[in-house]
C-alpha cells in the first residue's frame, strides 16, 4: 500500500476536541482500492466502512486491472485516528487491497488556495507598453497629481488585506503565522467568493503591538480596507482602535464585529420567535474577550440598556464597566438574565442545572459549546444554539463590500448594526440565520452597509453595486 | 462631444521627455467617430489622421445611425498634446463627428490590472468545511508541527512580494506609494505572465530604512521571496543586503540585479558580435546608482578585471572602489575603455565627439538615452544600444521562478551569471537579447538559475518545473 506524500498529522495535531464528533467533510479520505470482481465484494466493503463508522459519499471506477475493478470511495470519517482504524479494517478484508489513501482536506490545501491573475493580456509588445513601461508612466503621474485616482487606475478600490499575527487562530491559540496561512486563505477566499472582493492574507512576524501597527500603517497604500483576524485580546482592541484612527481606510477586526453582527441578528432571530422583546429582556455576556466585548457592545448599543458581563480577567471586566456595562459573574447571569451569550473557549461551562426557563442561550464557542444546546432545551430554554450555527461568514463579505462600494473611510457601529438587522430580516422561518451560501444575503448586506454610510455622511462616493471588470 | 471620464492628465504629468518620440501603443487612443455615409468620407478621415502624423490601427464599425456610420478609430499618438491636436482637426472636418476619445492605457488601468482569484470551489457547506473551519484547523497544525509544511500547504512557494517605496519610480522619480502602485501591479503581470508567479504589490508609506526594513520582515511568513522595486540608491543596497541576511528566503533588487544580468548578458552578444574579448576589454561603468554599481560589481565577476567607474556622489565612487572598481570620471572613462556602460538618468550625457572608433557603448537611460545609438555608430562606435533594447522583463521572472522552483534562500551571484550566460545564449543572431516575449526564454533562465542553486547547495528541493494546479 501506498499512501500519497502527506504531510504527517500526528495524533496530538488533531483537535482533541474534534473526538466524538460525527463523521463530517472536513475529514473525509478518498480511499482507491482494488477490489477482485466477484459479485457481492462491493457491498462486503461498503458493509465494512459502514460497520467502522465511515460515511460513504462518491464511488467512482478508476479502472480495471485483471480481474480486479480499482474504485475510488470517499469515505467521511471522524478525526485522523478514525480513519486509521477504517484503513487497518479495510486492509483485513479478503479480495480488497488499499492501493491509496488520500485526505481531501490536504489535497485542496496543497500549493494553497489563491491566485493572483492578470485582467488584462500581456501577448504583444503594444500591451507591454501599455501595462507598463513607458505607458505606465501616465497612469502614475495622474495618480500623483490627484491621489483619489488610487481609486480608479489601481486595485486599490477592490482590495483588502486580512491581517494576522497568529496569536488566536480558531480554536487553536497562538500558532504563529505561518501556521495561520491557511486560515487568513481560506479567508481571502470567503472573501471573494461571497463578497467579490480581492483579498490577500498578510501573516506577521511580531506580536507586538506598535510593531503590527506600524507595519499595517506602511503596507496600507495600496490596499482599500485592512480586515485584521485571529489577533488576541487586549492588544486587538488598541490594534484597531489606533489603526483607524490613523487610516483613512476601514480597519475592522472581524473576530469582534463581523462576530458581534452575525450574534446580534441570532438574537434578534431568536428573541422574535421566543416572543420575547430584547429591549425589556435582561442581557448577559459570559466571557469579555474579543468577541464578546464586541457582542456586549452592540447589545448596548442596540438596547440602550447595560449588559451583564462576566470574564476571569479583572482587566476585562474593567474595560466593559468603561463601556457601560454591569461587572457579574457566571452565576448570577445564568439567575438573573433573560438572554445569556457565552464566548469563553470553556467548553460544558455552563451546567444544566444552572440554565432557567425561558433563557435564550448563544454558546458560541467552537469547536465545543459551553452547553450543548440540545440540554439547554431540554433544562427549559426558550432557544438555544452553538457557535456552528452562528457563522461569521454571514457577516464581513457584505460589510465590506459595502464599505468600499461606499469608499468609507471607516465602518461604524450603525453600519454594522444595518448589516446585523439585514441578516435577521433575510432569515427563513424555522432558522436562526440565513444560510451563508445564499449570496443574496451578501448583497443585501453590502446595499444596507453602504447605504447606511451614505446615510451617516461618510461615503466618499454613491453606491455602487461592484461589476466584476 | 464627451470624453470617457477619465482622469485629467495635466501637460506637465506627460514626462516632458516623451515629447518628439514617434506614436506609440503606450498613448494610444480610440475615437468613436460618426462619419457622414458619401462616399470618401473615410479616406479624407485616415488622411487627415495620417497628416497630423497619428498611426492608425483597428478600424471597427460600432453602428448606424440613420444616414451616418460609427466608427471606432485606434490611434496612437506621440503625447498628449499630440493627441488633443489630433482631435481639435478632426472637429474640424466636414461630414465627421467625434463621438467620443477614450485613452487605450487608462482604460487598461480601470480597477487596477491583477485579481486574487480561487484555486478552488467554495460552492457548498462540505467544501466550507474543508477550505475553512474545521477542516482547515488540522492544515494548521501539520504546519505549526513542521514549519516546512508551509511550502506546501499554503501559497508561499510559489508567491512573491512587490516591494516599493515609491522613491525612484521608473524616471519619475520619488512619487510616492500610491503613484508606484500601476507599476508594482504591472510587475506583477510580469512576474504572473513569464514566470507563473502569484506576485502581489506591496506600497510602503515609508522612505525610512529601518522601517522599510522591519516591514519587510514582518510580512514575509507568507512569501517565498522578495522583490524590492524602485527603492532610491543609497538606501536600497543596506534595505536589500540586511533584508537577506536576516530572512530564509530570497530577496532581491531587481533595479540593481535584474537590470545587471540583462545588461550583462548583452554585452556579451555585444562583444561577441564585435569580436571583442571581454576579459581583455578595459571597461568603464558612468552612473553608480542601484543598476550601475550592480552593472559594474557584475562585469568585475564576470571578467576578473576591475571596471572604471564615474558617479558625481563622492559616497557613490567609495563604494564602487571597495568593491573593487577604479575611480574615473566621465572623460576618462570615454577616453580610454573598451566597453562603456552607462546608467546616469541624464540625457544626452556622451557627447558624439567623446565616442571612441571600435567602442561598446550601452546608453542605459530611459526613456532617453546618455546617446542616441545611432549617433554613436556613425562616429565610430562598434556596438551602441539604448535602455529600449535591454529589458528588464528578460530577467526577474525566469531568476525568482529558478529560485522558488529550487526552494533557495537566497540568489547568488553565480545564479544571476547564469541567467545573463542564458539569456545571452538564447539571443538570435543580429539582436541584442532576446524577445521578452519568448517564453522559452524564460524557462531556460529558471532551469539555469535552479540548477546553479542546486550545484552550489543552497537548494532545499531539486529543480521541478512549475506545473500550475
Amino acid at each position: 500500500m501506498s499512501t500519497t506524500k502527506m504531510p504527517a498529522t500526528n495524533s496530538n495535531s488533531d483537535l482533541s476536541a474534534e473526538k466524538n464528533l460525527k463523521p463530517s467533510a472536513s475529514h473525509s479520505l478518498t480511499l482507491r482500492v482494488k477490489i477482485t470482481n466477484t459479485p457481492g465484494m462491493l457491498g462486503k466493503l461498503t458493509s465494512l466502512i459502514g460497520e467502522v463508522g465511515g460515511d460513504i459519499g462518491a464511488i467512482d471506477i478508476h479502472g480495471f486491472e485483471n480481474d480486479a475493478i480499482i474504485r475510488d470511495i470517499t469515505v467521511k470519517v471522524r478525526d485522523s485516528e478514525h480513519g486509521e482504524k477504517l484503513v487497518i479494517a479495510l486492509k483485513k478484508l479478503e479480495g480488497v487491497e488499499v492501493v491509496n489513501v488520500s485526505d481531501r482536506t490536504f489535497l485542496m490545501h496543497l500549493g494553497g488556495k489563491i491566485r493572483v491573475t492578470n485582467k488584462v493580456p500581456l501577448s504583444t509588445r503594444d500591451d507591454l507598453s501599455m501595462a507598463y513601461t513607458p505607458g505606465v508612466a501616465r497612469v502614475c503621474m495622474a495618480i500623483h497629481n490627484e491621489p483619489e485616482n488610487a481609486y480608479k487606475l489601481t486595485i486599490k478600490r477592490n482590495t483588502v488585506a486580512v491581517v494576522s499575527d497568529g496569536t488566536a487562530v480558531l480554536g487553536l491559540g497562538n500558532i504563529g503565522p505561518e501556521a495561520a496561512m491557511p486560515v487568513m486563505e481560506g479567508k481571502a477566499m470567503l472573501f471573494k467568493e461571497f463578497g467579490k472582493i480581492d483579498a490577500f492574507p498578510i501573516c506577521l512576524a511580531t506580536q507586538d503591538t506598535e510593531e503590527i501597527i506600524k507595519t499595517c500603517k506602511h503596507i496600507a497604500p495600496g490596499f482599500g480596507g485592512i480586515n485584521l483576524e485571529d489577533i488576541s485580546a487586549p492588544r486587538c482592541f488598541e490594534i484597531e482602535e489606533r489603526l483607524q484612527a490613523m487610516l483613512d481606510i476601514p480597519v475592522l477586526h472581524d473576530d469582534q464585529h463581523g462576530t458581534a453582527v452575525v450574534s446580534t441578528a441570532a438574537l434578534m432571530t431568536a428573541t422574535r420567535e421566543a416572543g420575547m422583546d430584547m429591549k425589556k429582556a435582561v442581557i448577559g455576556q459570559i466571557g469579555l474577550g474579543a468577541a464578546g466585548q464586541a457582542i456586549g457592545q452592540m447589545m448596548m448599543r442596540l438596547t440602550g440598556n447595560p449588559v451583564h458581563g462576566a470574564d476571569l480577567s479583572p482587566e476585562a471586566l474593567s474595560r466593559f464597566e468603561k463601556m457601560g456595562g454591569v461587572k457579574s459573574n457566571l452565576k448570577d447571569i445564568m439567575a438573573n438574565c433573560d438572554i445569556v451569550v457565552a464566548t469563553t473557549g470553556a467548553p460544558n461551562l455552563i451546567k444544566p442545572e444552572m440554565v432557567r426557563k425561558g433563557q435564550i442561550i448563544l454558546a458560541l464557542s467552537n469547536p465545543n459549546a459551553e452547553i450543548d444546546p440540545e440540554v439547554a432545551m431540554e433544562r427549559g430554554a426558550a432557544f438555544a444554539a452553538d457557535g456552528k450555527s452562528v457563522n461569521n461568514v454571514l457577516g464581513f463579505p457584505g460589510i465590506f463590500r459595502g464599505a468600499v462600494d461606499s469608499n468609507s473611510p471607516r465602518i461604524t457601529q450603525e453600519m454594522l448594526l444595518a448589516a446585523a438587522e439585514t441578516i435577521a430580516s433575510m432569515t427563513p422561518s424555522g432558522e436562526l440565520v440565513p444560510n451563508p451560501l445564499d449570496k443574496k444575503v451578501h448583497h443585501a448586506v453590502a446595499r444596507a452597509v453602504a447605504e447606511m454610510a451614505i446615510k451617516q455622511g461618510i461615503a466618499r462616493a454613491d453606491y455602487v453595486p461592484y461589476v466584476e471588470e
